[in-house]
């Protein structure tokens, strides 16, 4: 592990979340999947979310990163994905760690949509505070919950 | 769990994610906390986000819910707090969810601010990829992994 001083050779590459925030922000969520393209094909085709530029290969740690979300990099909201190159096992997820949050237009819809490809629903839509928004509880391939909620007014 | 047609009963107060978002987006990732208070000071005192308005209390969970962020619910970003009202003992973390990763403007004087009030600094800040960001890990007060990423060249 080399501390180079920042300034001394800046590859601008590796700034991804920005160079020039004041103030702090949350960026994303790491989490550790076993298939890296089956995860993928879920938060991409399921949720339509993107693939960032960079794929990140750390060939000390053994492990690559791929970061995923609607935007980019440096509007946070994002998801880092994680495949260790020598883990095969299912990963534990403890008691402590919850879920992630998507807010979907419409929940019903996409519930039906994760359904009609295989994924596991734990919750089904419904409205649990009286007048608020359809929520819904998934599971990705992981098995990590995926809390859904409705961002749209119908 | 009642299923009430949300457009029958409307609550704009429990639309606090929006109601007219027309495309997803991640909004943010729930956590169990032993001790509220002492996680909302870490985060509001340590890192400057703040609660948001309102704080739930799920009577029939038997939970409360505060969510903090440096913007508001709909910008997503967010981190949600669970204190469980029965539960006292530490949660586990499990081997499959990794970090929440915030981004500082300056991770150095982030984690001597930190190292000051007590905060258990994992992993001291080091530029990992040439010409990269400084990037560090402490833990919150449950023992969660937060990776502090620079977000300001220097």
């Amino acid at each position: 592990m080399t501390t180079t001083p920042s300034h001394e050779k800046f590859n601008d590459e590796l700034w991804v979340w920005g160079k020039a925030a004041q103030r702090p922000r949350v960026l994303h969520t790491m989490v550790r999947v076993r298939d890296l393209d089956e995860s993928l094909r879920f938060y991409i085709d399921s949720f339509g979310m993107k693939a960032m530029g960079q794929r990140f290969e750390f060939e000390e740690s053994r492990a690559s990163a791929v970061f995923i979300g609607y935007d980019d990099y440096a509007a946070g909201n994002c998801l880092e994905l994680v495949k260790e190159w020598d883990v095969n096992r299912p990963y534990t997820q403890g008691n402590g760690y919850g879920h992630i949050a998507i807010g979907v237009p419409d929940v019903r819809e996409t519930v039906e949509r994760l359904r009609a490809s295989g994924t596991e629903i734990t919750m089904e839509p419904a409205v649990l505070l009286q007048g608020g928004p359809h929520v819904a509880f998934v599971k990705d391939p992981d098995g990590y919950a995926i809390e859904l909620i409705e961002t749209r007014q119908t």
